[in-house]
């Protein structure tokens, strides 16, 4: 396995656990959380604004780079991190997710997906193989093998046969695997059906991959059955190698995970919501588009020392907001990125000291409190 | 006068000239290119960038901003420099132009503009007394008088009596200053009309302006026109006190004007066309939108040092501009504003040398022939 990953310390009263692995861009210090670049680029933000805000590994998306820049243009300059100037690690998703979420006129066989182009509305084919091939083209540091994504809510006989094939494609994916230096994870399906997820699991664990994911939720579940699955699969996936939860999720979602022993996330949230105008802060969230934050002058989170918060006002941001200036969106764009990695950074130092559970048990409250408290006194800020 | 303004320089062959003046928040090297930010922003860009670009003087507007954030904020807060983080120099436009061309259910009369604001629907009044204390609590480190702006295209009765209310209204604008370390600059009208720009000109020399400007261009004129009342404008415009060429222009434009002794310039070019994908470089203009872009593996310019040419390529940047992603008008507006401002300081040494009539012809002829040569080859680079 390509990543060496090492674990160097486990929380005394949880499952959580610190650790670290190599990649050709350099080591990554886990529990880690990957900024979401999907089409080679964090909305707004360039590689130094996302090393200045702890950033340790970028995703980029097989889907949308296969058809846009194209593997062309991969194959002629040598990857993606020459063409966005990215020198740190890369994680790859699949497109999997992609082509059940978004594609027009799709089918899906044994050989893989066939779907129409959003860019030139041709049709392309995307199989275990060919993401493979895109994704060696692409150059990234960790590959995801093609999964089947369907509904949580689908019947037993449809989540077994999506996790059966998920789980031949996996295979055609080693063996299309060309680079043993570009690590490659297999991803566990079966839905909310605990005994799927043992199975799949089990299955996957058997087999070289540098990682195991944790896939097809937030597609139908509930919070729930998702922390529950969570926590199982968790459990299930051998403890030598990175486990990823993949598309999650909140501040709290992350201080559960990490909880069961969860290495790696993603999630667009902290970009995503900042375009909204959603600020994550040790208080609460902040909606800078609401009125009352136009008469507050000071910064955003009295606690953070982002450049956001060194520089700039709620007032000014909420300003920046109402005017739909682009550097309001970047700017909270920054906090709330620098937010999740202080996060990340606070769990790995408890993790460590052995204290995780307690200081993630009281985070949780205080998030909780807030929230309660924002909702009760319908604030609006 | 408030800005001790002086001249160090002339240049040999023509009427450029070098000089300096000092404001509340910095000295300014003349001839300057001042950054267009509207609404207290810089579309994209804070003032950490706008500093590495090279930016002296940022523009900010009294009619956008009197009607967001609103005049309360920047006496509650003491002015923009803090609002926006930016402590050097700001000149703020008075609103005329807006008035002219932007206010729908408009009324001018003597005493002022009264128009519906596109923030609440109200009516507001913008007289030469309420500019000026709007400006006053904005805290700008140089003021302009409210204009009457018209069509350049309007009849000579009209230009006159516009030309007149604008002399009367300057003159109320000086009487209403409270604070004369804020710097005050008259407008000087008169449309396309020669015999009208030299009494305006003449009348507004009177005074004790810190400065003038040469105002009511780019509203109907041609190119030609433009550049005739600029040179005999200029050269009717005392010489101890800094001239500004308002709204101009392009680098031919910025060029020209030097030669005829302007000091002093704005324009939202570099950054509007870098919001649609379009570059100054040393070889022209380019358009990232287009095909050609897609396979150049090189900077946007070679000869350019700018923190986006020194990171990535055209190609990259062409893929930013097909997916519609915010970071490409961020890094080619940094481009823009750095080719301006190299411009700019390439300039102030020429003229320092005594070369500058030569070295700006060499650069026109030089942009003449890029463009040119990309009319003449059908290029759409």
């Amino acid at each position: 396995m390509s990543l060496a990953f090492s674990v160097s310390a486990v929380d005394r009263e949880s499952r959580a656990r610190r650790g670290s692995f190599m990649t050709r861009h350099g080591r990554v210090e886990t529990p880690v959380f990957m900024v979401v670049g999907t089409r080679a680029t964090v909305t707004g933000l360039d590689p130094t604004d996302l090393a200045r805000v702890g950033a340790q590994v970028l995703l980029g998306n097989t889907y949308h780079l296969m058809l846009r820049p194209g593997i062309e243009v991969f194959r002629r300059v040598g990857g993606v991190h020459g063409f966005m100037g990215w020198s740190g690690p890369i994680l790859t998703d699949s497109g999997g997710y992609q082509i059940f979420s978004l594609s027009a006129d799709r089918t899906i066989s044994e050989v893989g997906a066939t779907f129409r182009s959003y860019v030139d509305q041709r049709m392309h084919v995307l199989s275990p193989e060919r993401s493979i091939e895109v994704q060696s083209a692409i150059g990234s540091d960790i590959m995801m093998v093609l999964d089947v994504c369907i509904d949580s809510r689908s019947d037993e006989a449809a989540t077994r046969a999506a996790m059966e094939r998920t789980h031949r494609w996996a295979l055609r994916s080693l063996a299309a695997r060309t680079d043993p230096a570009q690590a490659l994870f297999a991803i566990v399906q079966g839905g909310v059906v605990p005994s799927l997820r043992v199975e799949s699991a089990g299955f996957l664990a058997d087999h070289p991959f540098d990682g195991l994911a944790i896939g097809g939720l937030a597609v139908g579940d509930s919070r729930a059955q998702r922390e529950e699955v969570t926590h199982e699969s968790a459990e299930l996936l051998p403890a030598d190698r990175p486990r990823y939860l993949m598309g999650v999720g909140t501040p709290p979602d992350l201080l559960h995970a990490m909880l069961a022993g969860i290495d790696m996330f993603d999630c667009v949230l902290p970009t995503h919501l900042a375009w909204q105008g959603t600020a994550f802060t040790s208080t609460g969230r902040v909606r800078l588009t609401r009125g009352p934050s136009s008469s507050v002058d000071a910064p955003l989170d009295a606690a953070c020392g982002c450049a956001t918060c060194e520089r700039f006002t709620r007032a000014y941001l909420h300003h920046l907001f109402k005017c739909s200036e682009p550097l309001g969106p970047r700017l909270v764009s920054l906090h709330n990125l620098h937010h999740y990695h202080s996060l990340m950074a606070d769990a790995r130092r408890e993790i460590e000291a052995g204290t995780y559970a307690a200081w993630a048990r009281t985070k949780l409250d205080a998030i909780d409190r807030h929230e309660h408290s924002a909702r009760r006194l319908g604030r609006t800020a």
